[in-house]
């Protein structure tokens, strides 16, 4: 038997059986390369171009804005790197809780010549405008912020930002992986606001492992980070993953097309669920802030977020501490850390991400479950801190 | 109804129906990410690590070694732009038969301050043994030479190459792509003749597309092309590709243990091909050299390869004409140009390569057809030559 309950969104999304459904004569007979001139080829064409329509009528672009890519960190390391590469070393900036595929290639640069500065949040997590404005007087030549954060869930009002930037002549770069299908998001929007670029990707919102896309303003230059047959305008080579970006396709429409009711649903039951936090005498990061409606990140005054995770897991739910994607790595949440929270305290940190098949049983049972895993902690920890 | 004969595995392969079996549980109840401490990303992390061990044992290499990506594009990229981000910029020579994910990231570096240099094969396709030694004695830091071809199937003797470079200290990547599945390959033996790294692709062996690895020798430092979250050894971070990556190591276990069986029937049915092709008067390119046993390439007198190609895709018959990949570029093949074919034959190139389920009655159809198309159009020809 397999099956906790999983409130983990924001990591990673159960396939759509939809979405699969629409893959699977992707992965049977159709298992052309669209690059062939053959009729499997033709055929495998067609649906990566009407993946690549479908994908851009989500998001409010145009299709030859599309580049698909394997993933977001390859679609945030193609923008970050790809204009980098187009441009004279200069000042880069990224906010402090920008997610570490924005991050790493931003240090790579900063060992070649670039200079970076992670621009600061306030206590809630969104970015200080005041720095905003002194990193904006310093003339930088790339900008990165993300629409929502993948730890908090906070949103940063990008539109805002890129608007203060827009005169000033910096290809402005937003990752929305988190945010897609979470908010509505229109690149025309936010391309009229001054936003260049937009990362989104396949797997959160219900799609396949293996598809994401940079949506990219064409008066920006990149070079490819994968060269070679041309594909995508040549900005990303190799041959393209038909089902998976067949599944991105379909996902995108279904994300676009359920995101208001998704979200008012689900918000709902992130409301159940803090209601039930606050009872427990939870720390909320982030709370203060507007945040995506999926999205809880807390910590219990003296339990350890990593053992609270382990003992959900047993009890059959699954939560993240920490962002999974780093969280081979013990350190201290980066994104917490920028925010003011102590060590001490962003130990405790614990992420529920609640999706589509969530459910209010599912938090009820989630609740319970938790205060009944707390309680049995801090009876270990006052027993242990008597024995001591 | 969509089953024409399929004549060109070097361009993409059918998925074993064994290995969409095994990832089909990835692609439904089996989601999680492999970063995920709750029980949906252990199983994950299983399922990885389990799909690394047999890539490995599949290829003489050790688990550790061994580096997935989203396709063999990424890797060769990976490779080239990797290694030399860790070197000062040198000499970096490359075969001037490699496919283009190696000759275009290569290109770019010698915009970087790198000297690049195309090794001159012979008529065959072979590397030119005495430009290869002058190019070792102008002290290359990094060397790339391709196992077998994807147009031609000519094989290199990598072995050698490697044995000549070894003393000198420089990289030696084999993209090894067309060759896996096709030819015995050990990381291992090739290793101890002085190859640092190896590109293996899924799609070209039954696998899916969306997973690759690069095998890579622990003394080579590279620099990610993916950076992020610090997966894969932290040399390409993004969520891993989990049912693509279950389904190349179930390609690759079962592409090592058929290849010598498959290789020689294989091998068989292109003796029939050729005998065929002979008797039509067809230029067969690299016949004279070692190559893969299943990749016939080769031009019929004043035939052209694309109006060949369109008229046996109507036919019934899916083959190519120059390598797929760059088939959207209408420039004769950089591979027949190396070999000194003049532009007006390699016009007429057409490329059959024979799979797994390629059988005697089909090889026997398609010289029908192609005998009875070949006609139609030298008649055409006469036909119009007469009416000018």
């Amino acid at each position: 038997m397999f099956s906790p309950v999983y409130l983990d969104h924001n990591a990673t999304t159960p396939l759509d059986p939809a979405v699969l459904a629409a893959m699977l004569p992707w992965l049977e007979a159709q298992f052309g390369n669209p690059s062939s001139r053959h009729e499997y080829g033709r055929a495998a064409r067609r649906a990566v171009d009407e993946a690549r329509q479908q994908v851009a009528a989500a998001l409010g672009a145009h299709p030859t804005e599309v580049v698909f890519t394997s993933g977001g960190s390859e679609a945030n390391n193609l923008f970050v790197k790809g204009a980098a590469a187009c441009l004279k070393p200069g000042l880069l900036a990224v906010s402090g809780v920008e997610h570490p595929c924005v991050i790493k290639p931003a240090e790579q640069l900063a060992r070649q010549g670039w200079q970076l500065r992670k621009v600061a949040v306030d206590g809630e997590g969104r970015v200080d405008r005041a720095d905003w404005r002194d990193v904006l007087a310093a003339q930088p030549k790339l900008l990165s912020v993300m629409r929502a954060n993948n730890e908090t869930g906070v949103l940063q009002d990008v539109a805002a930002l890129a608007s203060e930037a827009k005169c000033r002549g910096a290809w402005f770069h937003c990752d929305a992986v988190q945010a897609f299908g979470k908010l509505p998001l229109s690149f025309r929007e936010l391309n009229a606001a001054g936003v260049h670029a937009l990362t989104v990707s396949a797997h959160k919102i219900g799609g396949p492992k293996g598809a994401a896309a940079l949506v990219l303003d064409k008066r920006v230059d990149i070079a490819p980070l994968i060269a070679g047959g041309g594909h995508e305008r040549g900005l990303r080579s190799g041959t393209e993953n038909v089902p998976a970006i067949v599944g991105f396709g379909i996902a995108a429409e279904l994300a676009a097309a359920g995101q208001a009711a998704a979200a008012a649903r689900i918000g709902g039951l992130r409301g159940e669920l803090e209601a039930g936090l606050a009872a427990l005498g939870a720390r909320l990061f982030g709370a203060g802030a507007e945040r995506l409606p999926n999205t809880t990140y807390f910590a219990i005054p003296d339990v350890d977020g990593e053992t609270l995770v382990g003992k959900l897991d047993r009890a059959g739910f699954a939560v993240a501490s920490g962002a999974a994607c780093s969280s081979a790595n013990p350190e201290p949440s980066h994104v917490l850390s920028a925010m003011g929270v102590s060590a001490e305290i962003a130990r405790g940190a614990v992420r529920v991400s609640l999706g589509p098949q969530s459910t209010h049983a599912q938090v009820k049972e989630f609740l319970n479950a938790l205060q009944a895993t707390v309680v049995g902690l801090q009876r270990m920890t006052s027993v242990s801190v008597d024995a001591a």
